[in-house]
């Protein structure tokens, strides 16, 4: 028997996203960019995304291929239009 | 049965790529360094990138040789005419 090998989007694998100031944090499973990113804009009640990036570094996450080298449970922000990642600890760096 | 190894470009690795002032910084799957640089100019929206550098330290990456040895998610900085990297204000807050 021969089985099949899912090249891009596989099964769903756990996420965690972060809003913008890190008041709340979710458990999401999706199984592609796409998807997390409707369920996080269920989650946080979102209606515009602005963009979807690492919580460690802000790294913006844009295409499928480079979301799908993520582990699972990476940690990532849902920002909002106007919105804008930040470090975690100090906020000393100017824009 | 004889097996082909791709001696140049592999397969895609991620990188992250940021602009000069770091305001920005995006995930980019790339396999060498000038469908990098191509990927990168895109997501920036660059017409004319004058170099390719390491964000740790500044260094020029013009070869392909060079860019196969670096590591996934190695983080480049694209500079345009006129720009100059600039090392980190404090990046001693790094995980």
């Amino acid at each position: 028997t021969q089985q099949l090998f899912p090249s891009r989007t596989s099964r769903p694998k756990p996420f965690r996203v972060t809003n913008a100031n890190r008041s709340m944090k979710k458990g999401i499973m999706a199984d592609g960019l796409r998807d997390l990113l409707n369920k996080a804009m269920d989650a946080f009640h979102v209606s515009c995304v602005s963009a979807l990036v690492l919580d460690e570094d802000g790294t913006g996450v844009d295409t499928e291929e480079f979301f799908q080298t993520l582990k699972e449970n990476t940690v990532f922000m849902v920002l909002e239009k106007g919105q804008k990642w930040t470090s975690h600890q100090n906020k000393d760096s100017q824009v």
